[in-house]
């Protein structure tokens, strides 16, 4: 289980899709939300995961994650066992200065909401900040996806 | 996932640690108890599982399972993960006329419960009952081991 160290922020233009390295659809629901032990199971382009997580720190930034992946079939089996709702988005990669942003594009209910997650090494790494990049939100609980299933972005 | 079909008996006499074939020590905590998506980390002996288990149907004989074995250091550090409170009781195999009886004796706050577990081919197949078994609760919630963390045993 390996601590995950990341700052998400807002996304002010569409420009960064011109930029995008790659994308690939994903769908994720969940077995669990309650915020000390999250279990999500998603469907990333082909690809099966089940990764669960524990609580965030103080600041938002970091928290335990084990993820495991799994074949196709047993996360689509997986994926009628979780809580109703899910979450549909496109994740762009996108290069910047030798990070790599992960953009996520929602649908559905969260259309119109599009944040960018970058994963440090360390809690002090320095950022450098694309024109595209808006308002950091780490630690916003609104922006969590857990959260997006109860209150999606056409509500706020 | 399979299907899990199982009936469940109390046990009214400790003879049937005699014929047990072998035992095992098993701890075992929940990501989360929600009948309809029970998360359950396990570990038995000196093996780590991660189980997740859907709703009983009526009759509380069959659910859907799926369950993935994990290194016994990762299922250590989820078992930290998991809600208050674990289960702890020591599982022995005892075979009766070609049918393998799980029994488990439970530990902790549940001391004093013992309970047989039959998995079943199917729902229609007969049980041939050896001296040992008491009484069949299957479906009664308040066995489920979920629930024996809220509403242990030495409460009852």
């Amino acid at each position: 289980m390996a601590r995950e160290i990341e700052r998400k922020y807002l996304v002010n233009s569409s420009c960064f899709k011109d930029l995008a390295s790659s994308s690939q659809r994903i769908v994720q629901g969940y077995l669990s939300r309650v915020k000390e032990r999250t279990v999500r199971v998603r469907i990333k382009g082909e690809r099966g995961f089940l990764t669960i997580k524990g609580e965030s720190d103080a600041a938002g930034l970091s928290r335990y994650e084990w993820e495991r992946e799994l074949p196709l079939l047993e996360a689509e089996e997986l994926l009628k066992l979780c809580e109703p709702g899910v979450i549909e988005k496109r994740r762009y990669l996108v290069s910047y200065r030798e990070q790599v942003f992960e953009v996520d594009e929602f649908y559905g209910d969260n259309r119109g909401l599009v944040v960018a997650e970058l994963e440090l090494e360390d809690e002090q790494q320095q950022v450098h900040k694309p024109q595209w990049l808006g308002r950091e939100v780490t630690g916003e609980v609104q922006y969590y996806n857990a959260r997006l299933i109860e209150a999606p972005y056409c509500r706020w």
